[in-house]
């Protein structure tokens, strides 16, 4: 189960769009989530800090959430760029920057602290700036937490400058 | 906008359920978020950290899914504490403590960063160890993300003793 992904595609991402706390390489607090492809299924891995509990002994939901979240931005931008010709790893354009339109998440167990996660993702094209993508996260071999995310390639509303 | 809960019912959660990292007193480097009542409706403060972003210039969707996720349960047990008749700061047993079934956020707007984010929850009883809490999370006068929480007095499952 403890795995790492080689070729992240938050690795490629613009510098003005990798601060996300979630999964911006440059967000020293931040929880540096990286995501690949795995065959035609995308993947995240991730141990939680000690103090990200909800009670004893198990994971704080709100960092499932965020979990979720990221990979599903991640993963439709792996999704597109796949499609555009390109995998994180070569010599490839930016790969698209997407955000979340809605998170869903259904937290089917009790997640245990002190074992990584595991979050993996099915995308769909909805259109090609708009995509689904269906992700469960496993604690060892337990589906702890199923999610959906909607994720949008990133409006110029998000554009500060 | 600015406003701060004198009463929150995560002051009176037992000590063992009080190391959430989204709203555990306890929790020295958690969010510390308090919810308490407004009137019939329920309410949580939170100014971001300047690392709970998405991009620079707009919050982390993570975080507001873990506001909206601490508020459901915080709003939850205030609605079933005042059900037994029983409002936070008044000599009472201690409130019963919820997790967290399922949670559902659409992102209305991108949430600006920089000015205190307010949550607001509205609470259903479904039965009386279950509640639907649905919430509004507004950035100033703007509704940026509107949520929905089903909420579960604690199981057994999260008793690690």
């Amino acid at each position: 189960m403890r795995g790492k992904v080689v070729h992240a595609i938050q690795d490629e991402y613009a510098e003005d769009y990798s601060w996300c706390y979630g999964c911006g390489r440059l967000n020293e607090q931040g929880l540096h989530l990286r995501t690949g492809w795995d065959g035609d299924r995308t993947v995240t891995y991730y141990a939680p800090r000690a103090e990200q509990m909800a009670v004893p002994g198990f994971v704080y939901g709100g960092l499932i959430a965020s979990l979720i979240d990221c990979h599903g931005t991640g993963s439709a931008s792996l999704a597109l760029h796949r499609k555009n010709g390109y995998e994180p790893g070569s010599k490839a354009p930016e790969p698209p920057r997407f955000v979340t339109a809605s998170l869903k998440v259904d937290f089917v167990k009790p997640t245990p602290h002190g074992v990584p996660l595991k979050a993996i993702g099915v995308t769909e094209e909805i259109h090609p700036k708009k995509w689904k993508v269906s992700i469960e996260v496993f604690a060892e071999d337990t589906c702890c937490a199923m999610g959906e995310v909607i994720a949008v390639v990133m409006p110029k509303t998000f554009q500060n400058k």
